[in-house]
């Protein structure tokens, strides 16, 4: 996993009907913007852990996503 | 996801019969360009959201693609 | 597979349910910084190899997770 | 996916008894040179489609894979 | 698939149950180096094709690994 720090989210009304309701975030890593479904709510600012690949798609109840933000880090402690 | 932008697609008459009638669009990328196949009607110029690797393929009803664009980023609001 | 350094652990409070229970360690390897589920009772300073991707979530009991700990190196022979 | 140009192929002995009767090109690309499975019946010097990772494998018949070379761009077009 | 050179190997005692029985190779490529499981008997100094993801783990009978050896490249040929 990777960690990261929330910066904005990403809007498209032209999109593949299985991605509707999801909430897609734009996350600043070590390597660059990616762009991954919320899982749990975060918002910009946060650092949250990511989880990339075919595994984010299973998290996501098999929506073609390749990245997802699986937790938020607790400020204080990391 | 990556977010994109599309310059152009690649035409090919030799290929295999599974990736028959997929449009294939070249898509700019800060990790370089890469070939995904289109899922939304995208076309030159739009900003796109790429998804990559196995979940691609089974966006595309199980094409052996590892690459494909499943939005269009609204250009007034990204 | 790589070879990292275990170099701490992320704590979370608020993260996706099938998360809990999971130790997450921080790894640095010539990559970058990655934080992977431990498998074996690494600790801070631990030469560890680590398996990444889908198979990671295979191991860990099909938790959404995309990197673990699934070795620690003899030190007196690596 | 990504494009390539085909420099030449590989040669093996000793390999892994499932990769009998595949050919095996060195296809070069802007993140330097890959080793693909043959598709398409692709020769040096042809500018080709590279799919990676699991779907390399599937569309390989469960070849133990991880790069194919499935398409050749037409040249005029391309 | 991508192509390395054997520079050795790692030793772990403390490692999953999962992994005992493989002997797991350091090769070098132009990536940097990777642990992968030996399927062809390599040895310091071989040139040899590495496969990684998922389809190591399918290859190595479902064990955790996501890199493997699977063939020696003919010294006189490539």
């Amino acid at each position: 996993m990777k960690i990261g720090t929330v910066t904005g989210s990403v809007w498209s009304s032209r999109k593949a009907p299985c991605l509707m309701g999801q909430t897609f975030l734009v996350v600043s890593t070590t390597e660059g913007d990616m762009v991954a479904a919320d899982q749990v709510g975060a918002g910009t600012g946060d650092r949250v852990l990511l989880v990339t690949g075919t595994v984010a798609s299973r998290f996501c109840m098999e929506a073609p996503v390749d990245a997802a933000v699986v937790a938020i880090l607790d400020p204080e402690k990391n």
